[in-house]
């Protein structure tokens, strides 16, 4: 009599593992979350404490995972540099997939998984944009849809983290692919989804400083840097991303039409408390990206929950997640070389070999 | 494997019934929607397109409904007249009860559910003040508890809906015990929580107008009002309600201690984003109670499920609900009789009679 | 060739009244500073060695400066107990006045100071209800006019200063009137204003506590309050005041109408920076009525100053000062004795006498 | 016995030479405009209107009204073509001169005001950044100074101009040097300010669109742009300008420290008032950059005239008008060339040639 739910399994458990294990596991009622898999030996212990009473089975090996019996999709949360490899071997096991950003570092790797999902049109592929999948996103996309802007013309979009001083972001950037790609994905994601996914990039440039964390440079990184991405149409996305924010996660966009203009999370807020005291009225931020952005996760796996249980295609195509990988990198190598990154007319950089 | 869910059945189908009907459908993974009761025939047909595929029963009869087989808890969205009657009958029939304010519109009639329960305390009865699990209002006693304001002072706090041209109010007056008791009854329970559970009050005092919908005043009701609670202790809570609202949904609240201030909603909003048009910035808002409160509502669902699985206390005393309902109904008296209404030390109405 | 400049004297140099002279002094081209008086050495000594030095004539009696030479003008800003009488004397002498608001803490000698100035209509005579002068203010009220939100039906308006931990309002109580007469005045008028000049009140009522000042008592005064008054066309204004602020001053006002609502200054600010740090994102407030409302001041002067020279009518009439006092004194009386002055038809209080 | 004036004169009296008039001649209590100069027939009919019955002399020739009796200062407010050449007669003729931005449209130009300048220290000299004078401006560079947001790494900053539909901004490209020249400029002069007076380039690089404006191209200029500033020690600062805004004039900033973050104007509002209203909650924009900056421009003419009469040194370094102006034609450069420019040691532009 209870309807079906989809059994799934998530890979890594890391902090975003952490969290889609709990989405899967409390938020969303046509799942049932049953495996999780760690190379990590104090993550299975996680695992077993919080997930374990619940029945969920805890595997050191992704391959052991896949073999669990009856599973049909997995979450991959790992580091980015497992993404592809992980995202292609679940689909030629037969299980649909929801693959955290990015899929790889580079435009080439990242296609290869289109490439496999391509083989497998039974299956449900999905990268993880969050934002596509926030309400207030959604409010502003519907909008422009209906016109009530204009032409979109001007984007300007960040994605700034609060300052960690414990050197976290320096060890990371090892395998991050670097700030543009890491953090500005979303942002490049959402020019993409605003202006149309089909927009032609003409040209990227960018600049970055290390205001905080010089040993960023070691690894072709930084911790604060704006890109410029002119599009062969006439329009415009700006960007901003930082490791060094004081009071929260500032993750701002505006969409700038010809006749008229949306922001979302201009200033950003935990709730709608207000503090009155002495040095004047003041309110908290959400300290990371998850506190911003709970509620479009929690929405992201029960959508990709209905998509593959009935059969329905999933709201990001799989493409975008190649182009948005493309621009990043295309960001990071002009932020490197100080140098301007031209596209040619495919819509691919013209030095992609850099890349 | 799988874990145990608790079996609930929701009782009325009007506005507050569908919500909460979908909401133990879809939003709390411990529960486990089986059946549905509502008199209203075209509220059944509506009950069995949405919830009868997934295999709910649909009542036209609360007895029967109670009569269910496994059927553990109840939520009662019924109109406010039987809402005592159906939550003292659950008790009899042995199941937990979670029921929408108020618990009457009399004091009186509001402790018979509060005795009924008191004869069960194997059972979970609770009143569905459904602030009380906003993040907002949460995050603001959390800190009020801290002693980040000082002594909380003095309360403003408003309910006030969008103005309805239909009529719906006027014919709504005649069973919601009136504005003061179907509006402010949360911001007086709001009151009794921030200024503590066992607060006397020592007069009431209120005026009221009917600035769009005369015909309210046939049964004894306003569309605007304002009310005064003065406290035993040197404190004051003072209210607004209204039924006229433009814009959306306004429910906003001011904590005032001796050291701080704090404000939840002072603005309301529907999201993040703001529109930038010819005339200026605008923002939309929530456009009725439940647009505002509806991650309280899940959230309260979820933890009356979790009290009834996991037998813990509910985090809502059921004796707060008679408090409430006796204040709201003494500042109605005094809205209507234009005299302050004063409390004996027992922090009952002198003149309760009259209630 | 110099365009003529009216001659005007400052009686009275505590806070205000070097305000007043400085402005006259800086910010009015059209004005000339030409005297001040107070009976205060130290008063004198601060004019000496900041207005000396323009040629401003300082004295220690108020008739003495009545006498200057030339003289056209006076601002009134002593304490409050002689307005009336130094506004009657200034009259007498052929002077134009500008007076400090209230004109006095009863209706019956704010009267006299009317029926004085009746008997000179050659002469400009204002009490200064500085916010009809803010942009804020005037933007709403023309809103208003323009019938933006339909017929305005309930107005709420506060004045709250910020905690002064000195001691100095238990001093100050003696002489203001009380909270409702020495705040409060400015948000009666305000509803004046807004409601309609004319509007006849029906009943007042207020409630006050001691939070942080118990010495008030002793001056029947108390340092938060709340008052209601119901207007006799079915109107409703209900007002705040406060000497408990912990984040600077907080004078803000809603009107609310049949179709929308305006609000003046719901967040105060004191300009438009925001800081962003651990903790959050804070703005400054403004930390005194004079830091709201500088502007208003400027203005204010500059208006009284227009209408002296050019002989045009004062834009507040002196009967509205009248009005504001025998409201502002009622809810005074109301919050001591605990109970609802009515007002007869006349719109004076039934039991005035009281007063 | 009443203070000495400063007798000042102003030329050009279109937009802005209007509000410089007006200014001077109502709100600086120690200037007296006594003269006005402008080519243009009809707006000197406005100012017999205007000015003439304060006996302010109306001249058709700036030379002559140079000759006019006892005048000791000009302000310029003429086409910014003759800026530079109208600064440099007013320097010859012995008279202070405050000069709209910028001196001029390249930094050549500038720079032979700065000479004349430095030929005659005993004149005051001063170009108008307006936004140096600022409140706001100033509470967030004081701010600054004493460190709350450590180091400034990264500024952001826009200046946006309504959309005026009339093509006036098309005809005024012929003189304007470009948006990055007269919008801009206030831009990068704040980003000077706050980064330092002396802070070197190292390059700048822009793009830009013709959203709505394609005629913008013939004069090589755009209607929105985004332009980046690298300095030399490892700061940036970026800039969008836009001649396209709906919602009014959008001038908003952003210091971003290592510790933390001010804005300023993030949120543009004419004043303190919201509307509610089917469709949300709303509020005005001024439209304009006067409206913004009114307040501004009065204090920037007071401090001027302070600094003439009294003989103390003008708040703003002449020489910054110069490297604003540097700055801001690399920036049109580069956005008209799609090539970064790069700046040598010296900090100046390494192709400068082409400026």
């Amino acid at each position: 009599m209870a309807p079906r739910r989809l059994r799934i399994g998530v890979a890594g458990l890391g902090r975003m593992g952490k969290r889609h294990a709990m989405n899967f596991s409390q938020s969303v009622p046509r799942a049932e979350l049953v495996a999780v898999s760690t190379p990590d030996a104090s993550e299975r212990q996680w695992a077993e404490i919080h997930l374990g009473p619940s029945g969920v089975s805890v595997y050191a090996n992704y391959e052991d995972m896949l073999r669990h019996e009856g599973l049909e999709a997995v979450c991959i949360a790992s580091v980015t540099s497992v993404h592809a490899d992980q995202a292609i071997r679940g689909i030629a096991a037969g299980k649909h997939v929801l693959c955290e950003k990015p899929l790889a570092t580079t435009a080439e790797v990242s296609q290869s998984v289109v490439d496999a999902a391509a083989r497998r049109p039974d299956l449900k592929v999905m990268c993880g944009f969050s934002r596509r999948f926030d309400d207030s996103y959604r409010d502003a996309h519907a909008k422009v849809e209906a016109g009530l802007i204009g032409r979109p013309s001007v984007i300007r979009s960040q994605t700034c983290d609060v300052l960690d001083p414990s050197g976290f972001f320096v060890a990371y950037a090892q395998f991050s692919g670097g700030i543009f790609v890491d953090c500005s994905i979303h942002d490049i994601d959402l020019a993409q989804w605003f202006f149309g996914e089909d927009s032609k990039v003409q040209s990227v440039s960018a600049v970055g400083i290390t205001a905080v964390e010089p040993g960023l440079r070691e690894y072709d990184d930084r911790d604060n840097a704006v890109g410029v991405i002119e599009y062969a149409d006439g329009r415009i996305a700006y960007l901003y991303c930082s490791r060094m924010m004081a009071a929260g996660q500032e993750d701002s966009t505006e969409i700038i039409g010809t006749h008229g203009k949306l922001t979302v999370n201009l200033i950003p807020q935990e709730n709608l408390v207000r503090i009155y005291e002495p040095g004047g009225i003041r309110h908290e931020l959400p300290q990371n990206y998850y506190g911003r952005f709970k509620n479009a996760f929690a929405r992201e796996a029960v959508e990709f929950t209905d998509c593959c249980l009935d059969d329905i295609e999933v709201p990001v195509k799989l493409a975008s997640a190649v182009t948005a990988v493309r621009i990043g990198a295309a960001l990071q190598q002009s932020m490197i070389s100080g140098e301007k990154v031209r596209f040619d007319n495919a819509g691919e950089g013209a030095e992609r070999a850099h890349l």
